[in-house]
């Protein structure tokens, strides 16, 4: 079968020929892919940018935002029949330490990442995972167009229901980064909260986009980042919690500056730091929290609200055969929403 | 009466006369002061550390962790008798804003710190505050003892509450800095949650005082904080929660690495910055804690664990008079537990 | 003035021309009334079946709904000023006691009830409440159109915000009760969850007004409450939560039949009981919780959701000359939505 | 192997040879059993009282309070050994439902219970079981005097777990019951919260046994339930939590009067019927909770607290060929503690 190959960092992926994955273990699921999202992780991994914190081994199949339909299963499953469309949770994870029997599986320490972490990820037309990392989908959805959830849609559920906490009726969120993540990110904002959403935009037309997807105010970047409007629009008392979904240059020290006493910084975007005084921490009892990808559940709960309509998502698809044109789309900003490849 | 005041920054303060402190809003509250602690915030007040945070009017009394007894109540005040022991909360907070509505006194717009923010302070024989920051004790009770408590160990409170859920039977909580803020976290640690307390002691009598007041494993700085120590005690996972007493030089970034996947690390001791790369804190599921002073609830139930000899503080009681060596005591670090100041 | 009074329990309440309030202690308020929704509870107190739980002296004069402006305040309030429009918290609350506090101010073991425990209502054309019942709204707002949430609207937002921690995307919780508190019940739901609400409804008008504020689904009592149609709707586990606004006949044992395993049974309307065998509780896991009036904040958040416009309210005025006729058409349930009473 | 079986309902069960248990899917494993806990639970099973709530097929094996070793494991079983000591969770569950997913797997809607629901328990020499319900002890742990945690101690820690957000340094904690379960509970109350916990015992012996576990306070049962002497030691306003044990006669209407408001009154105990009047629920702000079983995290955290000595179980062996009699001895209420079968 085709697969989009890393063989070294710093060189574009490659189109190969493989052998299509096999069932070992007693819960091992073999998918047929309908849709990969391309994620700016991707293009991180492809910089090697991801290597000291993973260590894969090269060449690996990329794609961790994967959908399709269940091909073949092991002999210890029974709940997925053959056909059933399914969405992947990026994972794989024991189910046995303590970690995972909380609830907590991205905590697993033994925890695979396929498409990351040298395990072959879905940039191609079948691939393996294991029953405890497939959502079931409803009968007859299309789950090509779900794929970027199970990464891009996940992350901010889970950077979402940290955000819950700070908020209240009357409270103000500020989203910066108005993309893939953002637009996601406003409509859980408002599903699961009472909070006035602000998104931080760099340009008119993701402003627009904002707007579309619910924003309750848009704000432009501007010199300081957007700080002075946020800090107009909350009286000056700064916004209950910034969800950062750029993570690099100026932003970080910019969005920690908007966010009010006892509120919290949220990390999704990263490339950057953020430096912090810690009198200043301690003054303005500030929290900083840094969001990992989301837990089975919530993939479970995100397919749930997509099911009943209250979240949208823009997406643009590509031919897996195009992939590398695609990523390059991506890594020029030339994409609104989120891309997606799509096996022959 | 006699009040010790900060002058210029970079100088000693001074023992001067001044006029006692007069009722003039209806919930004022005129307090005979039986002791006040020393805070290392005294010292860099007097260096000048705090001018950009409060921007205080020189000069000013010292003096923000206060306990006495009630000498005079303005006409709005019912339930205050002069004669009442008491110890203050160290903030004056206005009672009708949304953050003291719902009992987040310390996040209140107009609060006002006496001792810090240019209002006097407690080192003197008498202090002005609102009948708002009046804890009563029990009748009979020294108050000068539990001076303290109003600044440190309500401090150390307010932390401990922020790393509950964090914890559970089974956990690990690291605390770095064995002193006057540390015995009583350790206290409070086993008072609240059923986690193991780790001490990290720079001296061996620091760590045997940890040791008295019931760490459970003290570990000795070394050349890594205490890192590599820590990380074998917990099977190479790391602390679920580190709390930083000392907040300075290499120790943040040490205190960073020991937090476990989805750990806190709690942020009381000031001074340095904590550099936080943003790839690190999303893979971690990092929590980074600022940790202010403690609510008036927060003081109200710390009182009640001393009332019930759950916790047991050290201290050290130095004449009103010396106040100027005592201070320089505790800049040398030569004061076990906490120092306190007595009129005359 | 004019006043409705309570003279004797079980005899119609009498207009009467009484005193009008006088300030009294520093922090007391004279608020001109606007608007004074009635509830039910009036009807319950002038058929005595409060006297036990709160014993007022009679007579008294009803109304515990209460909006207005300031006419006048004590030389203790500063952030006041005569003329601002604003609704009134139910509750006097004494502000010092550790549940005032902690932001629990119902729990306010000293707390008064204007209108229900023998202090003078709202049904009247001034009315004396204290500094720390009142909220400001906006300039300019109407404040009479307001005045049932602060009591019907106040006690559903307590009662859903108990709710939130059920619930998560694909949850569903029932209401059951479709009047002045259910419309409100259901919008606050939506604001603040992202639950599919079921309203249960008895008849086809009031089924119809559930789906005009937001119910997902609606299902008619029939002859077991709406039981077998919840257990249609939720696969048979049943819902998360049930409202029971209701709270009489066979509504509670029906009610608790609904709730899933590990779901709450949440109870507003009163006058029956709940019997509740021990061992069914026990293997469902199952949460009963009893829901007072809402707290001080919750009446601000409350008041911001409104002027957000994310919940309407519907209601119907009545000048306070017909104050017993218009209690009359409640009782017979003619009122849809809430009465409103408007002095001259 | 010999087994202790119900052959019909209120019948004494007989000691039985039947064939050992066998593997049969990947995920099964075979304990050799060290000891079984008799739970009061399975006397209300042979009198046919957990009928209407399990519906077991007769005959089967009793013993749902299991510790023992690791005999054999099936073929998708890697994380276990022959040999290791184990304490076994009380239900089987399927680790792909949502509640499993949650870590809430006792929700889980077709878990078995074997004991209970007619899957043959562990009054026998070996018992089959899930892989997922496995605890594994450390290594050279005594399984036999740890099986009463499997339950008792578990829907102690589960309960216990509930009260934690109703108390705070000043809470006081009802236990009403002191014998199997609530000398634990005592202990978890420590472990776990800062509250003062009050037992109500029966008799002076156990009075001395509640004493002996660590209660602050012991108030005896009288004519009241100990409603007035919890009264005195609480100011009149109530203890924050009631834990009843014992779920039946006059106890659930006495305790839930001792719960202040605001409070908590938790159900373990059953036989019994609480009558909730929904006003008395309203004015009280009152929470009626239901406590099942705990999950398999709440065990895990529970063995940590065992092995670390916090808590301490008090229990008296027999052979498993006198059950009938120890059954008896449970049922006379002579056993101080739990009783615990072992197998020849």
């Amino acid at each position: 079968m085709k697969a989009v190959r890393v063989f070294r960092y710093h060189e574009a992926p490659r189109i190969v020929d493989v052998p299509e994955p096999r069932i070992v273990n007693p819960h091992d699921v073999i998918v047929k892919i309908a849709g990969a999202g391309i994620c700016r992780t991707d293009l991180h991994i492809i910089e090697g940018g991801l290597d000291e914190a993973f260590h894969p081994t090269l060449p690996h199949t990329l794609g961790h935002e994967n959908a399709g339909w269940i091909e073949e299963v092991g002999s210890g499953v029974t709940h997925l029949a053959v056909g059933d469309p399914v969405i992947l949770h990026p994972a794989i994870t024991c189910g046995f330490c303590d970690a995972c029997r909380a609830g907590n599986d991205m905590h697993c320490p033994t925890w695979g990442f396929p498409g990351v972490d040298g395990l072959d990820g879905g940039y191609a037309e079948y691939m393996r995972t294991s029953a405890r990392s497939v959502v079931k989908l409803a009968p007859g959805t299309d789950p090509a167009s779900l794929a970027p959830h199970a990464d891009a849609g996940l992350t901010d559920m889970h950077a979402v229901k940290q955000i819950v906490p700070f908020t209240h009726p009357g409270s103000t969120v500020v989203v910066i980064g108005v993309g893939g993540l953002g637009h996601i990110a406003i409509q859980l904002l408002h599903a699961l909260t009472a909070a006035r959403v602000v998104a931080v935009a760099t340009r008119p037309e993701r402003a627009e986009f904002a707007r579309r997807f619910g924003a309750d105010e848009v704000v432009m970047t501007g010199s300081d980042g957007g700080y002075s409007a946020v800090m107009d629009l909350t009286n000056g008392i700064g916004a209950d919690a910034v969800l950062d979904l750029v993570g690099d240059g100026d932003v970080p020290a910019q969005a920690i500056r908007m966010v009010r006493k006892g509120g919290a910084y949220v990390i999704v975007g990263y490339g950057g730091k953020a430096e912090i005084e810690l009198l200043y921490a301690i003054n303005r009892d500030l929290k900083v929290l840094g969001s990992q990808i989301g837990s089975y559940t919530e993939l479970v709960e995100l397919m749930e609200l997509d099911r009943q309509g209250r979240i949208v998502s823009e997406s643009q698809r590509f031919p897996l055969d195009d992939a590398v044109d695609a990523l390059d789309e991506v890594r020029r900003g030339r994409v609104m929403g989120r891309a997606i490849l799509v096996p022959g």
